[in-house]
């Protein structure tokens, strides 16, 4: 199944995406993809919906803005070099346990927005990620049950100022977190259709220019281990966002560094999970 | 005005506590202290109704649970090393800028709930702090304008695992995220009875005995610096706390470590703000 929300940017709706195509607004049937629906057996409640023929559901009309995929959740982990080539072009140091940071949730968007350069920011990077969505309540769970866990998967750029984040005193999050700079989309694959989450080519262009392609198979810490490993330091809450590291490719891993500029077009994807296009604009007062 | 919530953990109703003392029920009144109600002018209207002398507001019976005073956040934003001294007994690096760190919302309990040692945990270490309420959205605020900006003012113990924080390959968020590592209590104090942020004691014990007894004049980075400068990099949102740093005495200082124990009882508070009192509880597995 294929999750999606749609409408106006803070009043999205739930709607699902059909295999042939067609996008269904579920919002007659369902407030939100929010901690509560996935705590309260909702995807099992869509799943029965859809199979039903979708009952009372409308077609949502071409053109309609699509939301991020889930509602705004009370975290997003971020596993920082977890592609052995990627942790060599970015500090040369490849990690014995996964290196966890956190982004401001107030950066969560939508995979078709624009991202807004931050002000003040001159390193501005991109970095495709395989998102892991929790379905449950996740505290101590074992490597081998964590599947039991995963509500479905998404595709996730982890932008980043690398200014903010390597030469501004110590501690990631103020690179990570600026508005627009976690974009998500364009559906919540639920993960029955996801046979092996590691073996998923994930892949960034830049203006057309192919930059990351990678495959999930060369993590360092596979998917059911980062749930695993996280859950061992927080709980892990339903709804809540996992991005799982980035291949190599990424701007500042290039000589001299490739960082994005208003107007570029970033292009990002994971075959089988879904694509997103985004525009780079320049921060206004507005932003 | 005084802002609390009473209630069963994750069902708590809002309240008021009154300068003669009694707590007063504000549920028929307010839904909650949340997003919503700072962002849509919350705190005048209960200003306006507790001056009109809460109207059908029943008391709050004695003994009844009182929880964090304002609902979970979207984000716990907090700030390492901002008392010298404390810099100092942590690491010997005095920092040049506000270092930012977060940790996970799913921490956040009452400053009389129990902590809970995490599994696997052996460097539970305290850090009274005190916690900023945000108001409004905050974006690119100047400091001068900083104050428009908060909405109170409560105590917050930064709990810390400092082997999760600092051998666990990198990020502090791992050491600060458990769950029960974000108590805060007793109230939210409104801005408005606070005359100066940076002219409080704080102080926590450990069995009575005074392990740290500071001054919020002492910090490095004030409250005013402090907003403008997390809104440069994140967008506070209302509701958001700030946990601004602690000052030096936290049982890693000492030689050797004095790290929590289970039955530990760990008080904590500011002058005129509140005080709570916590005890230390081991893991099992129904944590």
């Amino acid at each position: 199944m294929r999750l999606i929300r749609f409408g106006e940017a803070g009043y999205e709706e739930p709607g699902v995406l059909l295999d042939d195509g067609r996008a269904i607004d579920a919002s007659t049937e369902f407030r939100d993809y929010d901690e509560g629906f996935f705590a309260c057996g909702g995807l099992a409640s869509l799943g029965k919906w859809v199979d039903d023929g979708c009952l009372g559901g409308m077609l949502i009309p071409d053109g309609t803005r699509m939301g991020p995929p889930v509602a705004r959740p009370s975290k997003i982990v971020c596993v920082g070099k977890n592609y052995a080539e990627h942790a060599r072009e970015f500090d040369s140091v490849v990690p014995e346990e996964p290196v966890l940071f956190m982004k401001a949730t107030s950066a969560y968007v939508s995979g078709s927005d624009d991202v807004v350069i931050p002000k003040g920011s001159e390193k501005l990077d991109y970095e495709v990620e395989l998102a892991v969505v929790m379905g449950r309540t996740a505290s101590n769970v074992a490597e081998e049950d964590a599947d039991d866990y995963v509500a479905g998967y998404s595709v996730l750029c982890d932008y980043s100022e690398r200014a903010f984040q390597k030469e501004r005193s110590g501690q990631w999050v103020k690179g990570k977190s600026a508005d627009t700079f976690a974009p998500m989309g364009p559906c919540l694959v639920t993960a029955d259709e996801v046979s092996d989450p590691q073996a998923l080519r994930l892949w960034s262009k830049v203006n057309g220019e192919l930059r990351q392609n990678g495959w999930t198979g060369d993590m360092l810490f596979p998917v059911n281990y980062l749930v695993s490993y996280i859950s061992q330091f927080m709980t892990l809450l339903p709804g809540d966002i996992i991005a799982t590291g980035t291949p190599a490719g990424v701007g500042m891993g290039y000589k001299p560094p490739k960082f994005l500029e208003a107007g570029d077009c970033v292009a990002f994807g994971i075959e089988g999970v879904g694509e997103n296009v985004q525009r780079v604009v320049p921060f206004t007062n507005r932003s």
